[in-house]
């Protein structure tokens, strides 16, 4: 066992559950230089942030995130709540000087991306590490469909095309969440599902979006709210065609309302030399074409199994597949090297701004017209 | 056998061969209330016309349109040409009171479609009977997904996302062909794979297209001719976002590109009870799922091979597959059909102009900062 | 046109209509040394026997097969009646000095085929060729599989697994035919299912079954027959573990109560180097696996549409399905090349022969308490 | 947090450090009345054994089995060594008053698994339970299967087939291992692969196996070890013919030597009614045919990620994939249950020697020329 190093986790919902689990079992499986130690978990509601930190395994709770922050015994600030709380307790956390993962989208503006970022870079030169949670990343497919882009083998990228299809809309009668409030969540279908694929797209192939013609819609706006009825005020689909500064074409789409599609994030690169397509709902499998296989070239069907496959030594063998959760114990395994070895994580807070402004360019040109809009450094 | 009918077909490549085999096929397979004679066949090169028509079965051959289409043992004319002469042909074929059957895309401009269905129109009230030979809407799958919308399977329409992938231009030194040259074929990707998704996905949900926003991209702009060096003059790939009249949203994309696609013309929609999916590198079956089936719904992989599966009872038994060149011998037989019982066939010439009006629609968009572009009824 | 060679076939049910589709179109794809002309076609009854001619474009009709065999104008006499009568043809025709195509399997008795086998042998002499029609040899993918055998690509075989499934007899109220009859069909699912997979087996092999180890079940003893009950007296389904002579392993299972399993003839093949997979639902795909991908190794999903795939050239571009039928104009095609160039065809009736054996060795273990049953050359 | 149970564990190799996760995680995501205290790790070598204790979170190490088993504060013991020392293990922990978990096979052979199921039922009198760990039963699909099946959704079932295919011993290069070793192993693929395919068959179907005809092979019958060489003296391939007391047929292979395929654990059941298809290298789905479905029938790919699908609740949201560790936490959870409210948890001991049962009737069956061979009750 390593060194210790202190978490409080703010939220205890889903992401709070998974983050959990990768914070309890990340250093029995990787050798990571620190030991997580689940000091304390964060959450509104005293008795339902108490019966979660037993239920999963946090010393202490707090019901303010602030004293949370402030416990000598947090190294590391976990925020797993909606976003339009992430920049102040992310802001916050780094200037007290805690290494802050940050679940995604990293924020619900721009502008709040932008503060976050340049905190995120000076508290870097302190030492300070920071990390936006875009788990997509740690599925070890997708982490070997990133080597096999850098070490050239499907050439020049040409075309992109990534989806996120849900479901859990497509009935009207489904309640409101946070997450169909945009004072709470940002955006809809958006920033939850594109915000994956924007920053997958942009990790496998290496390469940025600068660029954007888009479409926007609210299929059902208003949906029952208790014994009422709320207004339905994000996006429920998003669509999108994008230009890399490679030149290569991107059709993106996000949607809750693909009936049967439950969780299809898909990505398909097809270069000059090869192309590469994965779905999470076969999360264990990529498909990878290469164009020097000849007369019995194909897509073959890669089990991301094999013990030389990222962050699978770790785990089982060939063809004992890994699961959702998994990808949150890849990266709570990165983050803990990098605070160790002290180098800065990737994907980094910069990373996230980036993603955020093409979620903006989206909704800038959906606003108007569809007119191509491009992704500025500064906006 | 029933009474003949004379067909005179212009064209000898690729659609020539395939339309060869369905007219002497159909009526060995279908009860045809006309039997296919072949009569002549048109070419411009005399000898290789001959050639072509010693192979594939016709009794004469003609090196003059013109002429063909004045043969009195010709009652049918069957359109196989670039894009640049179906105007021309079409419109003497009418007007000669011979029924037209017509390779899509229907022609190379709006205007020219507008000719063609004014012509078509005027000549149905005379008995004169034409198609346009959108023939994927004859695979037998996407007749059944037709179906199943038109009986309200899927419910209401949410999401169409339609691609057309072929990977035959990813090498950059492949040759020159007329296919991308803009005088003989209109456009590149996009006339050639994008209308048969576009009329794909109106057929399919029984809708119409009303607006776009599109961008278009030439990745080699020349490429090796004979001896020297041709310039590509149409686009090798086009995306664009399109919303139908009934607010469903939908994606597509049309590209020469996707290497490792080799005839990938998928097409998926959902709805609000159901949604279906299919490609054409499996065109023997079509996803269905049904919101109905509860804890075991998944997508069906139906095997579209039985006897009550549009078009299937003429074939074979469930499970021994059909394959492209039956699309053709189906469109034969409905063509034949339609004169017979004198009703006029689908897709008319009208619904290859609503085709044609989506694609300048998309030119003029991807012309305008992928601004959102309307189809309009009359332009 | 080449010089042109009579065909007679007997019989005008199911494969009737496929044989005559593939002897009418043969030459219009492939480059035969000869032209079949539909001379005549045989059939008990003699109004349904000329109402089939006419429909499948026979020029003439004959109730007597021997009648048929003897005359001028029939060169190729090709066989598609039940078992029952293969031997009495096919040594008539073959003494007639007569080429004879005939259906499978060979005959309804190891006796008969032996008779068969050595007849042909003898007229092969006299330069008179035979081929026995297993079609799925024709499928464009299994003939790949079988080059990739051939040329080293999977190594050494280690294990052979084949399954013929289909379910048109799941439901117990599901009539009698002359397939569920002994004496007319030999066997039942084991010689119309079982004898494809066994000549599969060993023509992607190379390699001959030594020995097997069997069962038979007929689920349901009597169906209903016009307005009475009949006895069903073959095989509903067939279980058979079997040795190659390389030491490989097999197990095979032919059964018409798979339900849900339309046509699913499927064969996989392991060997030291690379594996093998086909499944004719998806007839135009090979799966094909090799130990030298290295960390990217997958099963390839091969869509089996290039132009230098075996018979494929003949066709359409890549992605343009191929189905069930073109396997006879395959055959067609190769046998009048083998006639045009003097030389024997494969499958011979010496390889229907073999398979025999191998179906007879099943029923003697299913008889037999499963015992280990071999088979020898001269039985 | 409940009660805890003290949990002593034996092994600490692969299946140790999987089922130390299944301790450590199972509370935190089931509802159990129990509480696993991980209490001590059981392992021959001292160093190795704390090493491993302390990575996985064990409080104590051992290196005396009979130590750890007479310990105060191990109330369960959990066997997860090789098959030699199962039976001893759990006889005297079972005569200790300990509830046992014991890996699979049950036993090396026939009759320790029938002293192991005699003690358990002597022991379940007193209160103490047992159960053997075919996790696999624990897959949510596979357990979705069982209860179709009961629910009578396929009806009578007719055929099973089930392979388990594996290809680390294609090399001939791969090294010796206990695992080929009959002396540690019992047997080779037979134990290892194919008792979990009969305990699955035999589980989704709720029928007995009465029956079989069966061969085994060793392909490659040394291989290095360490500086020398050493001697394989389990089977590498099992393939065998099954009868079921329903009259329905089964095939069954084990192998380790299909190449490609790394744990294709595959089960498919034909019912008169329905049929099943589960893979387990796609495990979070199961393909369910249900002949009701008419002429949209199709196998559906059921996404087994619903919160009303077997142990899904506990989990994450549709379309989040679990993987292989969670069949043992699932294991957990129904051991601890079964615990808290005193009833006996299935698979029992009795179940574990059903299987063995099988497996030394495949071996018998293998060493007479495959003469069938029945299961007795009593052998």
């Amino acid at each position: 066992m390593t060194e210790e190093i202190g978490v409080g986790m703010v939220g205890h919902a889903f992401m709070g559950a998974v983050h959990s689990h990768a914070w309890r079992s990340v250093h029995r499986f990787f050798d990571v230089p620190l030991t997580p130690r689940l000091a304390v978990l964060g959450g509104r509601d005293p008795v339902r942030t108490k019966e979660a930190a037993t239920k999963y395994g946090w010393a202490a709770a707090e019901t303010d995130w602030r004293a949370l922050v402030a416990r000598d015994d947090v190294q590391l600030v976990d925020i797993c709540t909606p976003g339009d709380t992430h920049a102040e307790i992310a802001l916050a956390a780094l200037a007290a000087g805690k290494h802050v993962l940050c679940e995604k989208p990293l924020a619900n503006t721009v502008a709040e991306a932008e503060a976050m970022a340049a905190a995120a870079e000076e508290a870097a030169a302190r030492g300070v590490r920071s990390m936006v949670a875009f788990n997509y990343r740690r599925v070890p497919a997708i982490a070997l469909a990133r080597r096999l882009v850098e070490e050239g083998r499907i050439g020049e990228v040409r075309h992109v095309r990534a989806v996120y299809l849900q479901d859990w809309l497509s009935d009207p009668a489904s309640p409101m969440t946070w997450r169909l409030r945009k004072e709470k969540a940002g955006s809809g279908a958006l920033g939850d599902l594109g915000a994956h694929i924007v920053d997958a797209a942009q990790y496998v192939t290496g390469d940025l979006i600068t660029g954007v013609s888009a479409t926007t819609e609210t299929f059902v706006r208003s949906r029952p709210d208790g014994d009422g009825v709320g207004e339905v005020t994000v996006d429920d689909a998003a669509v999108f065609l994008a230009r890399f500064s490679s030149g290569a074409l991107g059709t993106f789409e996000a949607t809750r309302y693909a009936l049967g599609r439950k969780n299809a994030m898909r990505l398909e690169v097809n270069g000059t030399r090869g192309s590469l397509a994965f779905d999470f709902e076969s999360m264990n499998e990529l498909s990878v074409y290469s164009a020097d296989d000849g007369p019995s070239a194909g897509f073959r069907r890669v089990l991301v199994t094999e013990a030389d496959h990222p962050y699978v030594g770790a785990w089982w063998p060939p063809g004992h597949l890994l699961g959702y959760e998994h990808t949150f114990t890849h990266e709570a395994a990165d983050f803990l090297t990098a605070i160790g070895d002290g180098v800065d994580p990737a994907p980094s807070f910069a990373d996230g701004l980036r993603v955020q402004r093409v979620l903006a360019a989206v909704e800038d040109s959906a606003g108007q017209q569809s007119t191509w809009t491009t992704i500025g450094e500064s906006r």
